[in-house]
């Protein structure tokens, strides 16, 4: 049957010779599957868009590149036994849909560990400890650099509040935003002192895989605005506390198990190790999706569920049109590097500290105790982002690891030197990922592509937490947009 | 022997299976060629670098994606007769390389029109002739405007002066200077004015295709250093000159007879429809290069001399390192569309213009003469680019060209409104550009990527106007890049 495919395309020419191949039974194809939509990408955005459909009574493929599902969420094993998480991992108020997606697939959640005292280390090395309590939550209330945090935050949340997290770049004030960075502005609005801009670098690091000076000030005012709910608008305090926060809770077994539990429900419905290269949607027959060397699947509706970046890599035929392929051009992958340190014990807990931390200095500036819920073993888990991680992921590891344990010990003791395993993972060395947490948008690129972020292609539908208006960045934003994007799907077949 | 190929390959697996593969004969591949250097891209970049490896007596092969050579160097032939430019056109006083290549090749040179007044159009359609002989050449000496051109220009210079174009990330101010936009900076040191920035954004958009907003400083900076050469430090004013600037002359038969004719030198050795998509290095034997479904070529080097947005698309084996990669994702090409109107006669000059226009409003912002070098007709080229091209490129093409056509008759008269001939050409469509004429840096980037521009990659080099030292976007730079990058290869071979 391979023959005669390969004969008609010898007979007939160029795109005839395509459309042809694209219109033959399916049955001919030597390696093809069908179905009423195919989705590419098995991440959240990706599992719960054919989740949807499937359970519309659709039939749906999901075509993975790699051999697994969960994109950015990521279970690792632990040599010394247990598990650790290596991607997105935690969730809080107003992030519902997540929450559902997972309530739904039977997985729970549990507190963040979040007792005692928080530590904030400050230029010249000094150290202070604080309960993680208060106006501004894990933003310590150090009077060098409290008294800029609070006017930053206050200013950056009204003003969040006229930005519409469907469409910031209708926003009254967008030009005058979308034309700064989120660096000039604080310098601009607060004493943009050393050691506050030293703050909010470790901030972005943590949130964005990014430096102030790589974001829009619009862009940050809509990420801010979409950490919320339809009925709650959006603060900053919610997008990087603990307590009330984005970092409040876990998911029991590590939250890959949403994604791995929603693909056992899809089973044979998910085809890994199936890397899309193109996407040919120029005859009138089904949209035809090219994997590897010889596998093709037919479908009359396509979802790409991937990073924005990745997705600007598949060959469309047709071409896209200039402004969606410019808006992937300027939607690159943040930098983010996670560093995990095992102990036997979580033994800062008996210090009064809560294993989270916020400094100056890195290359880690941001940690979170991320043991398992019974306290069997401790794990320190810290960001290295940014600027930092473009820095230190070309250092050797030896040199790295000492330096990221060295700031462990100066926030949690010196006991944080010795642990019983590291895990370092950096998501920029994925092929398929390229970068984390999140796309960075810099000064211009809402105002002039944020039009083509959702705006279908012909038959094709965009996913992916980058195209969410709430939660953007977060698996909630993920499960939301694959939501969106069945229900535009759906409303066509 | 295909045959004998795809059993081979049936025996062993995975990484294994191309390692063989790869290590096979050449003489056993359906369809392969071999060389010392596979140069993939036949613009000036490539092809320079090709010219440079065979008269050094190696072997070279190139690979061009197109059915034809020059990249973003394009003749265009009319409906009525004789030609336009689509692309890179103009040449002006120390862009050594171009000049120098053209000589060899025997392409002659030609002043471009510049006899006679400028026009500009300000606030309220005010419109003012003006001799461009001013200090600062064709920027207006309108009062509105004039003192902060001055000022803006004065201190750009300046301060691009302590930029090292080889390294701008190392410049004492990099870290001050890459944290905000051009339109930031401008604001700051200028007035500020509405009409000010307006003239701003019309130089941006043709300069770049992009907004001050989009433009880091630093990166701004850089390319006013890089408008020069090793004698002779760039300056803002002969980037954007006629007289003495980068606009000061056109090549004999248009700028693509240079690429056309070191492609006729080049021979056989210019393989045209071969877009690449794969470079495998991860073996011992010769780097492979897959382009199409069958094609393979074997090289101890390989030159990747395409814009660094596409250079991104590649499939890399091994895959290519973070730092690279992320670079890649943070290099957007800019957005430029050119308007061609062709008339019977030049007939502005008869009224004393020049044909070269700058007005703060579009579409069309900034105009050349571009007719024939004999006036035996009219050519007037606009620049449509930055946001007036992402937003008319969406319009219908009578809606924009009736705009497009308003602004020539608002600038040169009446009969503008009766072209014999329209050509329009937007680059963001162009599936092996996506995007024109450079690829614009946002604030962060060159700081944290910069060092990644030039680095090899295992036996991979890189090519293309964007990682000229001098004369970065311009065809200067192209062949700068090909010449250094081809430098590079030979003394490793």
């Amino acid at each position: 049957m391979a023959k005669k495919g390969i004969t008609r395309r010898g007979l007939l020419g160029g795109a005839a010779a395509t459309a042809a191949f694209a219109a033959l039974p399916r049955s001919t194809q030597a390696a093809g599957r069908s179905a009423d939509v195919i989705v590419i990408g098995a991440g959240l955005a990706g599992l719960t868009a054919a989740r949807e459909i499937a359970q519309a009574g659709r039939s749906v493929i999901v075509l993975e590149a790699r051999n697994r599902v969960g994109g950015r969420v990521l279970n690792h094993a632990l040599g010394s036994g247990g598990y650790t998480e290596l991607g997105g991992m935690f969730t809080g108020p107003t992030q519902d849909h997540i929450q559902a997606l997972a309530t739904e697939v039977g997985i729970g959640t549990f507190p963040t560990y979040n007792t005692g005292n928080n530590v904030f280390v400050g230029g010249g090395g000094r150290r202070e400890e604080f309960p993680n309590n208060t106006p501004f939550g894990t933003a310590p209330p150090d009077p060098v650099v409290a008294p800029d945090i609070a006017l930053a935050v206050t200013l950056l949340d009204q003003m969040s509040q006229s930005v519409p997290v469907d469409t910031p770049w209708t926003s009254a004030s967008a030009e005058q935003w979308d034309r700064q960075t989120l660096d000039t502005w604080l310098r601009s609005n607060t004493s943009g002192s050393d050691e506050f801009m030293a703050v909010t670098s470790a901030a972005t690091e943590a949130i964005f895989g990014s430096e102030p000076r790589e974001l829009s000030l619009l862009y940050t005012l809509f990420y801010i605005a979409a950490s919320g709910n339809e009925q709650n608008p959006g603060t900053f305090e919610r997008n990087f506390n603990t307590a009330g926060g984005a970092q409040e809770s876990r998911f029991v077994g590590g939250a890959q198990m949403v994604p791995l539990q929603v693909a056992a429900q899809l089973g044979a419905r998910v085809l890994l190790n199936q890397p899309v290269h193109r996407i040919d949607q120029s005859s009138t027959g089904p949209v035809t999706v090219y994997s590897g060397r010889h596998f093709r699947a037919f479908g009359q509706r396509v979802i790409v569920a991937i990073p924005p970046t990745l997705a600007g890599r598949i060959e469309y035929d047709p071409p896209l049109p200039p402004l969606r392929d410019q808006l992937m051009q300027h939607m690159p992958q943040g930098t983010l590097m996670k560093f995990e340190a095992i102990y036997d014990t979580p033994f800062w807990r008996a210090a009064g500290l809560t294993g989270q931390a916020v400094s100056e200095t890195g290359p880690i500036k941001v940690t979170f105790d991320t043991s398992p819920a019974d306290g069997s073993f401790g794990v320190l888990m810290g960001f290295i982002g940014g600027h930092e991680a473009r820095v230190w992921e070309n250092r050797q590891e030896g040199e790295r690891q000492a330096a990221a344990l060295q700031n462990l010990a100066t926030y949690f003791g010196n006991q944080a030197l010795s642990p019983r395993e590291i895990v370092e993972f950096n998501w920029s060395t994925e092929v398929w990922n390229r970068g984390c947490p999140v796309a960075v948008l810099a000064p211009g690129t809402l105002i002039d592509f944020g039009a083509a972020l959702r705006e279908p292609v012909g038959r094709i539908h965009w996913a992916g937490t980058e195209t969410s208006t709430y939660w953007n960045g977060y698996m909630d934003g993920a499960v939301r947009s694959g939501e969106r994007a069945a229900a535009e799907v759906l409303a066509l077949l």
